[in-house]
C-alpha cells in the first residue's frame, strides 16, 4: 500500500474540516494512495498539541517553514487565513510538495498568478479547494450539461446569501478588514459561486458589478474571545473595511446571460449556496442548503408532463454515493471534503491534473477583480 | 346604486381579462359604484361582435375615436396593444374620461410623461394596470413592511422569466419587433417587476444592465393564424429586433441593492414572477406560479425556531379573500383584474389616486429606459 | 343556439359558487347547449331576490316543489344543505329534470340508493358535483394513468385535513349535528377523497376505520350571526353529536393497500385535500391548496435522474385550460365547477353519462358507511 | 481520561455505521468517558480482519461468545441481523456489558422482554439503536412539544416509505424470508415510525392493521454476491414470507388518532421516514430525505402570518448542531449515529438509562405484534 505524508499548515475550522476528511477518506474509499497524517503545525504549541492528538497527526511543528523544508512531507495542506497563502503556497511549491490548499486563492491575482506559476513550473499536484464541486448533486449538474441534456445553455443564476453579520454588535472580526480578508462576501462567497458557474457553464467574457456597505463602523472584537463570533472587547468601533453585498451580471463566452448574487445580510439564509442554469433542452436548479438534491426539467418530456424533478442524488450511480450509505440516506457538509482528499490522492497517484488547481484559481480571481473594478468605475469590464 | 359607462377598446387577451373582471366585480364585492359594460370597440365589427355578445358589451363601436367622444362614457379601458396606448389615452385623458390602462404603458418614455402630464391635468382618476399590486400575497407583503416586520431592506432579488420563445421556428410575432412592442421582455417583464419593487421597496437611484439576444432571425408569420402562436407563413425569415433577456442591477434610493432578471429563455418557467426582499428584521418571498402563497422569515421567532413560513394568503384577513372563499380554496389569475376594477371604481367614487397611476408609469419607464441606456454604454445610470 | 333552463335551490355558499359557474361556463367555453339562469329558489324573499339579482337569475321562488312543477324548467340544481338533497332530487328526477347535485349525497344509503334509481329510472342526467374531479391537476393524474404510466397501482395515500373547528368556542353549527349533517369530516371531507380514489385507483373491497372526537361540547351558536362562524348565543352548551377525525385504512379490489385520513383538527391545514399513487412503473401526488400543480415520479427516467417532477398544468394541453389563460396563469378554486357545469351540458346533450354520477354516489356511501360500521365494531368489513 | 472498552459483534452495513460512529465520537464531542476500538468479531476472519483494519479495531475475534467473556471488555455493540440478537444480548447483559443494540430488536416479543429482563436485572446501560431520535430536528420537534408549543395532540400521521423490492427481479434475500428478518417493513421500518411516536406522542392504546404482499415469488439469490443487491443465483424462485406494506390506525393513550404507513413499494420514495404532527397549539412535519429541516406551524403567529415554517436545524441552539459546522452547512445519515455513541457513553458514565432503551424495545414490539394481530384477525386490538 503506497502512502503519502501530509502536514497541515492550520487548526481552526478548516484545519478540522481537512483532518476529518484526510481520515475518513481511506475509510470509506479504495484509494491507491492513502494519506499519512504526519504533521500539525501553528503558531501556538498549546491548542495545536490538543488538536493533533483529536485527529491523530503524528507530530506538531509550530514554525511553518521548517514543515515545507521536511524531506518526508510530500504534501502540504494550507487551511490559514487567505493572507498568509501566498507566502507558504510559494515555498511548497519551490519546495517540490503537493498543495492542498483551502480558498480564496490569495490576496491579490498579482499573488494569484506567482503561486500558479510556481506550482506549474515544480509540476506539483496543485488544488484550490472548492468543495461544492464535488457534491454529488453537482457533479450531476455536471453531467447532465456534458451529456447535452441542458443544451445551449441561455442564463446562470447564482447566488451566496448568508445572514451571519446583520446583527450591529457583530463585532469587527479579521472577516470584516480587508487587509486581513481582502474583500467581503465577494471573495468569500462569490468566488464559490464563480467556480461553479466555470465548472458548469464556461468562461466569462465580460462583468458589471455593484457593491454595498450597510453598515460602516462595528465594535472592536474581543482578541480572547472562544470563537470569532465571541462578542466585542468593549474598547470601542472600528471601520468595516469590506463590501456587505456584491452583486455582478456577465456574459459568458458562450453567450449566456449569467448573475452573481452574495451577500451577508440576507436574514434567513444560512448558507444558501444557489445557482440555476437555463438551458435550450433544460434547466437545473441547486441549493447547498439541499445539498443532496438536484432539480431538474427537461424538454425531453413529454409536453403534458414536463416540471422541474427534485433528484435525490444518493443513489449508487451517482458520484461518490456508494461508497457511503444506501438510497435516500444523505450526506452533509464535510463529505465534500473526503471527496476532494480522494480525488486528490488519485491526481497524485495518476499525474493528471485535479481541477480546479491554482490555474483556475487565477481565472476566478481575474474575474472577481474586474467585478471589483466595475463597481469602483462604473463600467462594464471586458476580460 | 350609482354605476358608470365602460368603454372598452381592445377585444383579445387583454379585451377578456379585462371584461371578465368589469363582470365579476359587483358580484362578488360590494361596490357604492358599479360598472355598466356599455361599448366594445375593435377595428373588425365581426368578431367584435361575437366578443360583445360573449361578455355583454352593450353595444359595438369600431372607431375608437367615437367611443372617446361619447358622453354617456365615463370610462375609458385601454386593451390595446402598446403601441396605441398613447394616442388613445391622450385623447380620453383631454375628454374627461377616467382610464383603466393596460401596461406596458407606451412606446417611449416621451409619450409616458405626456400622458401622465394630461391625465394629471384633467383630473380624472388614472389606473395602469400593473395587476400583480392586488394578489392578496403581494398586499400581505407590503402590510409586513408597512408595519415594520421586514425593518430596513437589504436587497431586492427580483426575477420575471418565461419560455416561451425559445423554438427557434416560433414565429416573429409582434412581440419580436421593436416598432410595435418598444422592447421584449425588459418592457413586458421588468416593467412588472421594477412596479412592484417599487411598490415594496421604493425608488431606484442608480442602474446597470445588460441585454442580449439568443436568435436574431424567425420565421415571418403566418398573419391569418388563429392564435398568436400559430405558425409561420413560409415566406422567409424576419429579423427579431428586440432583446431575449435582460439583467440589471440597481442600488435604491434608501440604500438596498437589488437585481432584475427578465428573459423568455428560462425553459421551465411558464410565468415565474418572482421576488425575495430581504430586510433586518425579516424576509419575503413570492412566486406568481404559487400566487397564493407568501413566504416570509421572522427574526421575531425564537433562534431555535426561525424558519421561511409558507402563509397560504386565503384567509379572511387577507385583502380581497373575504369576498371569494373559505380558506384554503385558492383563486387564480384572473382575480387580480377583478381587485383592479374594485379599487379603481372606488378610487373614482371617493376622489382618491389609485396605484400605479400614470405618474408611477412615468417612474417606472425612467428605470426602463435608463437600464437600456446602461446595457448600451456599458456604464452605470443614475436616476 | 340551445339552451337550457336552470332551476337553482339553495343561494348560500354553494348558490353562491354554482352561479357563478352557471354563469361563466359559456363565457370561457364553446357549448353546444348553454344554460339559462332562470329561477333561483330559497325561503327567504328578501335575501334570496338579492341573491337573484347578482348573478343573474331571471326569477324567484320560494318553494322548491313549485320550481321542480315548472315544464320551462330542464335542470334542477341542489345546492341546499344535505339533509334536504333526498326528497327534491327524488321530485326532480320524477318529473325528469336533469340533476346537478351538490355532495355530500344524502343522509343514508337508503337515500342515496332511492335516488340513484329514481335518477336512472328516469333517464334524466344526473351528476354528483365532487369538484376535484375535474381539477386539470387531477385529470392530468387520471391521463398517467390510463395511459399506463403508473402501471400497477400499490397505494393510495389520501388525506382530507382542515382546522376550521380547533377552537373549542368555535359554535355548535349544523355540521357538528348529525341529525342534519350526517357525519363530520367523514362525510364531508373522506367522501371528496373516496370519489377521488374510485376515479383514479378504483373500487374498494374491505375498509377498517377509527374516527374520534375532541370537543364534545359547544356553544349554542347564534342563529343570527351572518357568517356560520358568527359566534355563540350566549345560551349555554349543547353536545357535539358527529365525529372530529376519520382515518381509514383500505383494501382496492385491484389490489392496492390504502389510507384515507380525514381531520378538522390538523392545525395548519385549511383545504388540504392530499394524495400520493404509488405505482410500479411511476407515482403521482397532489395537494389541493397547490391545485394547479401534480407530482409525478416515473421510472422511465434514466436511473440517475429520477425524481418526483412538479407539472404545472397550466398548459395548453392539459384539461379546460386551453379555455382560460397563458401557461402559468394559475386557476382557482371555483375554475371546477365551471368545468362541471361545461361537461354537465355536454353530457346533457350527448345523453352520455357523466361522472360521477349517482351511482358513483352510492358505491361511495356505501364504502363510507362500511367504515362507520367498522369504527363502530373494531372489525374489518368486507364491501 | 476515562476510557471503555468496545467490542463489536457483525461488520457489515450496521459494523460500518457503529465503527465511524465510535471513531467520530470522541473527534467531535468532548466526552468524559471514551469508547475505545477493541475488538472487532464475525464469523469469517479475513474480511473481519481487512475491516478491523480500516477502522482501527485494535482485535479481530470470530466466536461471539469469547469477546463477551472477556474481562476488559465494558460494551458489547451488536451489529448483526436480527435473528442474533436475543442470544448475544442475553450473554452481554449476564456478562454485565453495558449494550449498544441495533434494531430491530428481536424476532419475538419473547425474547424482547427476556431480553429487557436480563439488562434491567443486571443494571447494565442497555440501549436500543433507533438513531433517528438523535436527528436535531426530531430533538426541536420533542422540545417544541415539551415546551407546550405543540399543545394537545391530536393526530399523528407517520410514514415510512421505500421502493427498493419493486422489481419483480429483486432476489428473495434474507429481508424477505420470515425465519431470518421476522417481518417485512412493519418491524423494519414501522418500528422506527412506532419508537418515533412514542418518543414524541406517547404510548398507545389500540391499534388495527392491514398488511399486504404485492410479491408473492422472487428469484433465489445468489449466494456469492457482493452486496445483498447482488442478483439471483439462476437457481430457480423461492416464495417471500413476508409482507410488502403494512398500515397501521391508532388511538394514543392520550386520545390522538394516528397512522403507521410502511412500504417497500412507494415508488420514488428512498428512505422517506416522514411524520406530522397536529396539536391544538401547532404543528409539526418532518422528512428524513431532507433530515436537517423541521417544518413548523405556531398559532401563536398572527393570524395574517401563519404558515408551516421550514426551519433549518443547524444553528448552534440546535441539539449537537455546535459540535459540527455553522449553521447552514448540513449534517447527514452517519451523524446520528455519532450522536448515539456520544449519549450512550454520556449514560453509562451518569448512571442514568438512555432512550429508547430495552424496555422501550418490548412496548414497540408489543405494539407491533398488535398490529400484526389485528392484520390477521381483521379485529382492533386492545393494548
Amino acid at each position: 500500500m503506497k502512502s503519502l505524508n501530509v502536514g497541515i499548515i492550520g487548526y481552526q475550522f478548516m484545519g478540522k474540516a481537512h483532518s476529518n476528511a484526510w481520515l475518513q477518506a481511506p475509510k470509506f474509499f479504495d484509494m491507491n494512495v492513502k494519506p499519512v497524517l504526519k504533521v500539525a503545525c501553528g503558531r501556538r504549541a498549546e491548542p495545536l498539541q490538543a488538536f493533533a492528538d483529536n485527529w491523530g497527526w503524528e507530530e506538531i511543528e509550530t514554525d511553518w517553514k521548517k514543515v515545507v523544508a521536511r524531506d518526508d512531507i510530500d504534501i502540504i495542506d494550507i487551511a490559514v487565513p487567505q493572507h498568509l497563502h501566498y507566502e507558504i503556497a510559494l515555498a511548497a511549491a519551490k519546495a517540490g510538495k503537493h498543495i492542498f490548499l483551502e480558498k480564496p486563492m490569495a490576496m491579490t491575482l498579482e499573488q494569484a498568478r506567482k503561486m500558479a506559476a510556481a506550482a506549474n513550473e515544480s509540476g506539483v499536484t496543485h488544488y484550490l479547494n472548492h468543495n461544492y464541486r464535488r457534491c454529488p448533486a453537482v457533479r450531476l449538474a455536471r453531467k447532465l450539461i456534458d451529456d447535452g441534456k441542458i443544451g445551449d445553455i441561455y442564463h446562470w443564476r447564482g447566488a451566496y446569501l448568508q445572514d451571519w453579520i446583520t446583527d450591529p454588535d457583530f463585532p469587527l472580526t479579521w472577516h470584516l478588514q480587508a487587509d486581513k480578508a481582502g474583500s467581503g462576501p465577494h471573495g468569500d462567497l462569490n468566488s464559490h459561486s464563480v467556480d461553479l458557474a466555470r465548472y458548469l457553464v464556461g468562461d466569462i467574457a465580460k462583468v458589471t458589478a455593484m457593491t454595498t456597505r450597510f453598515i460602516d463602523e462595528r465594535p472592536l472584537p474581543d482578541a480572547n474571545a472562544a470563537t470569532f463570533k465571541g462578542g466585542s472587547s468593549g474598547a470601542g468601533m472600528g471601520k468595516v473595511t469590506v463590501e456587505d453585498a456584491s452583486f455582478m451580471t456577465v456574459m459568458f463566452e458562450n453567450g449566456a446571460l449569467g448573475s452573481f448574487e452574495a451577500s451577508r445580510f440576507a436574514t434567513g439564509r444560512k448558507n444558501y449556496n444557489f445557482f440555476e442554469i437555463y438551458g435550450s433542452k433544460g434547466s437545473l436548479i441547486f441549493n447547498l442548503e439541499r445539498m443532496n438534491e438536484l432539480q431538474y426539467f427537461s424538454k425531453d418530456d413529454p409536453d403534458y408532463a414536463q416540471g422541474f424533478r427534485t433528484i435525490l442524488a444518493t443513489e449508487p450511480v451517482h458520484d461518490y454515493i456508494a461508497n457511503w450509505w444506501p438510497p435516500g440516506h444523505v450526506i452533509g457538509y464535510e463529505h465534500e471534503f473526503v471527496h476532494a482528499v480522494v480525488d486528490f490522492m488519485d491526481a497524485i497517484d495518476s499525474g493528471k491534473s485535479i481541477s480546479p488547481d491554482f490555474n483556475d484559481g487565477v481565472k476566478e480571481m481575474e474575474i472577481l477583480d474586474a467585478a471589483l473594478e466595475s463597481a469602483a468605475s462604473g463600467r462594464t469590464v471586458t476580460l
